[in-house]
């Protein structure tokens, strides 16, 4: 199909889609002529992925990288993870103190061999952007998120597909970035209909 | 206290605090010249509060109506939540299909009337993006992402202070917007802890 169709088909506009070839996010088409290119499904398919990552509020060079793992994943579904963790989370300071990260970290069950240093320093970063606004989040509270997290990521790595490698690069990366959205705004409705149960919504 | 003096006390630039005296986040200081104001403790606390809203990716503008919450709350804490969800949802588009959300908000244990048509519309926006991108969150999944909502909202609601209604105010607006990045940062650690335990870090 012509560049024309596949903005068609995804309703991306022309525009944009040649933002994203000259980005190497979508690989080029077949040229057709000096000045035209041919595009097929794949194409379709990586643009949505596309902008499914980029509405997340994910940036464009994350994007690359995501995407890049997805042509080239590294060989266990543990360093994919990496990849993905990486896309999203927010770069930390160096020299951040990660000791309440860390106290959090075992609490979940980690080993100290079992995560990547730069996702503990995103936490502390978290966590320290709360205690700086004068708020702490009561010990209660932040064993229900500390649970919480353990429900979800026991039910995520337990869905891991089993039929094939790119099955398994999919669900790892688009699996680890697309829903947290999903999340944040399952908590929000959560938070109105207990909040309603306590104190009516009237 | 001086401005200079005022962005010693909170790391906060003088030109940035000018920027939110402007934007009216900050309330103005007591005039002590025609060029000089007094700023005081106050105006340190609020301050940090700012930072701290705008460091976890709040907008100007919506970090002017979480301020305007605290500084004149609505009369419930079920209202409040209303407000500090207003302020961190993505605005959604008319017309989206909730049919999906509004399953997951029954599985939540919502009533009819006790949840925003915003935060459904929210939560189906959120779910459309995943699905755009062609990828499905498996159910089994999908029930544990409702779980753990269930289970972090109750922890929250339950945790709200009875000590004074300004205690109130600052728990439900500050504790909805500022644990976002902690939860989704122990949730890619989570996943690192758990793919470890299946997989192996090496």
């Amino acid at each position: 199909m012509r560049i024309s169709e596949l903005s068609a088909a995804t309703g991306v506009p022309v525009p944009t889609i040649k933002y994203y070839l000259r980005e190497k996010l979508l690989p080029e088409g077949t040229r057709t002529s000096a000045t035209q290119a041919s595009y097929d499904e794949v194409h379709v398919q990586r643009l949505r992925v596309i902008r499914a990552l980029v509405d997340s509020g994910v940036s464009i060079a994350e994007t690359r990288n995501v995407i890049a793992a997805l042509d080239a994943p590294p060989p266990t579904p543990y360093e994919l993870l990496g990849v993905a963790h990486a896309a999203v989370a927010p770069p930390a300071e160096d020299g951040i103190d990660t000791a309440a990260a860390e106290d959090l970290f075992t609490q979940l069950g980690g080993k100290p061999e079992s995560c990547d240093p730069a996702q503990l320093a995103g936490l502390a970063h978290a966590l320290r952007n709360v205690e700086r606004a004068g708020f702490r989040i009561p010990p209660d509270v932040l064993a229900a998120y500390v649970a919480a997290a353990r429900l979800i990521a026991e039910a995520e790595i337990a869905g891991i597909p089993t039929d094939s490698a790119e099955s398994v690069v999919r669900y790892v990366v688009l699996g680890t970035v697309l829903p947290e959205q999903v999340l944040l705004a399952l908590r929000r409705v959560a938070e109105q209909v207990v909040s309603a149960e306590r104190f009516g919504a009237d």
